[in-house]
């Protein structure tokens, strides 16, 4: 019998070309797919994500959608998924039983992204592909401020990546904090969704902020510009994890 | 002309055989020592480390002490020496001119450490080689209780590698505390100085002590025993971390 699950993912960006199958690079969806089969008398298995995440991005609380014809209990599930991802940067933290027309995509009411950037002159070792390195001091008091005229519902036009399948370009960004964290600033980015490049393209934009080659009001006219060439350049994926799915209600009980 | 300098280093234990120089493997001090007789005409440098790290501990603050014919500014011995020991993932965070008598080791008035410990039953992927994972849950006010026991001045023979080489097994542990840090635990241990593999055996017994196996007073009677074999188990290196050195004055006034 089929039953829909729900998986709670992490993975590692660098070992994969982005959620998305490829036909001559390996996808995390690959991967998970492939481990599904064996839980589904090695039967293709379709796994839905909540965000399709680019190559080199990270994700620490992914959520996947499929149908399996297991019988297991959900850690069970979990474990053997385990197994088969290995050796895979890819890892299930959890599986939960869903309603049959729910959807890692379509049932999500929000997303959270982290940006991390690491500034300081010497190369990266212990954060390296985990953050942007940038060498000089960037000032977050600035970028915070720039990063409040993002928030609200908006044409996002001028940070949508040019291969942006979305039909609208108007978002409701809720949330967008610049933080220290430690030696790092950590860039906080909550909404509905989001649109493709959307986070690494406000990111890049703010960096310019924090460099003082933008004043933090200049945000206002780019947004007005509904033109990509107004905004700043694309962040590199590194520094960019995809953090946590919300649904009402929340599939994963333990979070 | 010969300067004393300091370096302020970062590296991941996992690229290393440990801070010490080895025949057959790579050491942090190795490759330390080749790039700086690169700013000594070709001639070998003598690095000293505050402290000498297993193979497998990470650092994020070692400090290093050598002597260099470079003329250059600190900032530029530190891209000089980041240029040198790549691919190695080592880098100098800090370079600071100390005075002739200035030793990395015997001027540190402290120094401490950082171990994470990731409890869920799920595969390490974005923390795998950083973070010790245990798959169950861990009762973190239980092993900050028993922690209190070892602060202050003991005789830790019970929890000293059976190759530590110190004169004395008395020392004084200023701080061990254990902290809930989003979903994992971080113990942190600062002191003058530690005895070999001090910190991982005082964390593997606090993992018993966190799984239920043993009661927090026990600790009292594991030190008085000073039997090694009284304590628990040495924990994993991957996750422990050097994270400073305290010194006074400070050479880095950066920090």
């Amino acid at each position: 019998m089929k039953r829909r699950v729900a998986l709670l993912i992490e993975y590692d960006g660098a070992g994969f070309s982005g959620w998305q199958r490829q036909t001559h690079e390996i996808s995390v969806q690959q991967v998970l797919e492939e481990a599904c089969a064996k839980l589904n008398d090695g039967a293709h298995v379709t796994c839905t994500a909540a965000g399709r995440t680019d190559s080199g991005v990270h994700a620490y609380g992914q959520v996947v959608s499929c149908d399996i014809s297991s019988a297991h209990s959900p850690a069970t599930i979990r474990n053997a998924l385990n197994y088969h991802t290995r050796p895979h940067p890819v890892a299930v933290r959890e599986v939960a039983e869903v309603e049959a027309d729910w959807n890692a995509r379509f049932s999500a009411i929000g997303r959270a992204y982290r940006y991390v950037i690491c500034t300081r002159q010497a190369r990266l070792v212990l954060d390296r592909g985990r953050a942007w390195h940038v060498s000089r001091k960037l000032d977050i008091a600035a970028m915070h401020e720039a990063a409040q005229h993002l928030v609200g519902r908006h044409d996002f036009t001028s940070f949508r990546a040019a291969s942006c399948q979305a039909k609208s370009p108007m978002r409701t960004l809720d949330r967008l904090d610049v933080l220290q964290d430690g030696a790092q600033i950590e860039i906080i980015a909550e909404a509905r969704s989001f649109l493709h490049h959307q986070v690494r393209n406000m990111v890049g934009t703010l960096k310019l902020v924090g460099d003082g080659k933008m004043q933090p009001a200049r945000i206002a006219d780019i947004i007005a510009a509904r033109n990509r060439s107004a905004a700043g350049p694309t962040a590199p994926a590194d520094g960019l994890y995809f953090t946590r799915v919300v649904y009402d209600p929340d599939p994963f009980s333990f979070r």
